[in-house]
C-alpha cells in the first residue's frame, strides 16, 4: 500500500472539528496537526494527541493542507502554503467569487508545481458535481437547486453583524424553483429596537430579494439545528427527446458533509497535476479510497 | 473556435437512431457517417443525407466511433477501431464484464494512442458516477440501485438473440433495495417451443440472478414503451456522522438518454490521455460543451 497522506486541517471551527472526525475514520490519511492562530491557548480535549500549531512550517513535511477557514480568508490563507508546494482544498462557497479565485489559485499552484481544490464543499461542490451530470444528460432544459430546510451560514453572519443583535439564526425554507423564505430568528442585545432590527435585517443584500420573516427569541441557542437539505431537480432534452426527469435529494448534517468532501477532495488534490480545480473538473474516482479495479467493480 | 469533433456511428439500431439526433443538436461534432453492416440495402429516410458505409475507413478522417452495437459486440468491434487510432465509445453493460473490457481496450488504446471510454449509458454511465460520488460524500453506508419499471434495452437484446425468439421485451420492476424482477415478453419465430425459449432466458447470465417471468404474446410492438427509471438512494455516514440521506431518482426515455449520454462521451474521449475509461474516471466536465470558466461559472 502507499504511504500515507501527511494532511494539515487549517482552523478549528465548526468545520474544522467535523474535518479532523472524518480523517481520523479515513484509512489513508496520517494527520500531522491542526493549524489555529490560538495555538498557545488550552485546546479542547480532542486535539491532546495532535500538535496544534500556528504556523503550518512547524509540522515538518505536509502532503495537502484542509482549509477550514471562513471563505472570505481561503485566498490569503491558501497562497502562501502553495507557495511552500503544499496542496490545499477549500470549501470556498461564495458562488460568484469561484472563477476568480480559481485563477489566482491556478497561477500560484501551478508555479510552485502542487495542487488546489476549490469550492469543495456540498453547494458549491458535490451539488455541483450533479448540475454537471444533469447538464451531460439532458443538454436542454431547466436546473432548480432548493435549499432548506435548514440553516445558512452565511445568512446567519449577516445577520450577526447587524447592530443590536446578540444572536442569530437563519433559516433557509424553499418555496421550488430555486426561490426560498428565510426565516430569522434573532437574541436582541439589552436595549435593542426589534422594529429597528427586523428592518436592516430586510433590507440587507443578503435578504432584500426573498421573502423574509425576522422573529425575536430568549435563546438562539435553543433552536439552532445543523441539519440541511437540498432538492435538485432538472427537465430537460436528451437529444431531441423532451421531458426526461431528473432530481437529487438529500438530508444531511452539514458541517459533516462539508468536512468529509473536503476530505475525500484532499485525497484526489495529490494525484492531480498541478493546478487549480473544481470539483467537476477531476475524476470522481479520486476521490475515494481504494484499488482502482476494485472501485470500478463495486461501482460502475 | 476549435474543429469540431469528427464522429461515426457503429450500428443503426435503437440506440443508433437516437444517437444521430442527440449528434444533429450538438453544436461541435460533425456526423461524417453510419457504418452499418446492411450498407449497401435501402436505408431509413433520415439517413439521406448521410454516409452510409459497411466499413469505416471509407469515412476518411474520423476523431471518435460511437459504438451502437449491443454489449457483446462491443470489444470485436472497438479492438479493430481503436488500432486505427479512432477513439471509441460504448453503453457496454454487463456490469461483471466492465473490469475485463477496460483491460483489453486499455491496452488496446494505449498501443495506438487513443481513447476508449466505455459503459457510458445511464446504468453503467451516470448511475456509476452518482454511486461514485455518494460514496465520497458518505464513504460508510449502504447503496441500493433501483431500477424502473421500465423497458431494459441490454435485457431486451439478449432475450431477441436467443434462438426462436421473433421479438422481445424485458421489463425491469423494482422491488426495492437494489431487487428487480424481470418480466420478459416473447414473440416467438413459426415453430420455436417456448418452453426450450423461457429455459434460455432465465439461465443467460443476463437473468439468472433474478425473479424471472416469461410470457409469450402475439405481438411484442403492441407492448413497448421505452420510458425507464432508477431510485439510487444511499444511508451513510460523513466522517463519524450517522443518518446521511441520499437520494437520486429519474424518469427518462431510455435510449434517448443513453445515447446523450454516448454523445457526452464522445466529446470527452478526444481530451482525455490514452487509455480506457469508465465515466467515473474522466472530470465530468469535460462531458460538456462550452468554454470552461463560462461552465464553471453557471455549474460550480
Amino acid at each position: 500500500m502507499n504511504e500515507k497522506i501527511r494532511v494539515a486541517v487549517v482552523g478549528y471551527g465548526n468545520i474544522g472539528r467535523y474535518t479532523l472526525q472524518a480523517l481520523q475514520v479515513a484509512p489513508d490519511f496520517e494527520i500531522v496537526g491542526i493549524v489555529r492562530r490560538c495555538a498557545s491557548g488550552e485546546q479542547p480535549v480532542e486535539l491532546a494527541n495532535y500538535k496544534v500549531v500556528d504556523d503550518i512550517d512547524k509540522l515538518g513535511k505536509v502532503d495537502v493542507a484542509i482549509l477550514a477557514t471562513p471563505s472570505r480568508k481561503v485566498e490569503e490563507t491558501a497562497v502562501p502554503i502553495l507557495r511552500k508546494g503544499i496542496a490545499t482544498v477549500d470549501s470556498f462557497d461564495i458562488h460568484t467569487g469561484i472563477v476568480d479565485l480559481r485563477r489566482v489559485l491556478n497561477k500560484e499552484a501551478q508555479a510552485a508545481g502542487t495542487v488546489s481544490i476549490i469550492s469543495a464543499g456540498w453547494d458549491p461542490g458535490t451539488d455541483s458535481v450533479v448540475r454537471t451530470l444533469l447538464l451531460a444528460m439532458a443538454p436542454k432544459g431547466l436546473t432548480y437547486t432548493n435549499f432548506g430546510p435548514g440553516m445558512s451560514m452565511g445568512h446567519t453572519v449577516a445577520v450577526k453583524a447587524i447592530d443590536g443583535v446578540k444572536a442569530a439564526l437563519s433559516v433557509t425554507i424553499p418555496v421550488g424553483t430555486g426561490l426560498h423564505r428565510r426565516m430569522v430568528y434573532v437574541e436582541l442585545k439589552d436595549g435593542a429596537d426589534f422594529a429597528k432590527v427586523e428592518n436592516a435585517i430586510k433590507t440587507d443584500p443578503y435578504f432584500v430579494h426573498d421573502e423574509t420573516h425576522v422573529q425575536q427569541v430568549p435563546c438562539v441557542d435553543d433552536v439552532i439545528d445543523m441539519g440541511h437539505g437540498v432538492n435538485l431537480t432538472r427537465k430537460g432534452v436528451s437529444g431531441t427527446t423532451q421531458n426526461q426527469l431528473f432530481e437529487f435529494n438529500m438530508r444531511i448534517n452539514n458541517p459533516a458533509l462539508t468536512a468529509q468532501v473536503l476530505v475525500s477532495a484532499a485525497r484526489a488534490a495529490v494525484l492531480q497535476k498541478p493546478g487549480c480545480y473544481t470539483l467537476p473538473e477531476i475524476p470522481l474516482i479520486d476521490l475515494l479510497y481504494g484499488e482502482r479495479e476494485d472501485l470500478i467493480r463495486q461501482l460502475v
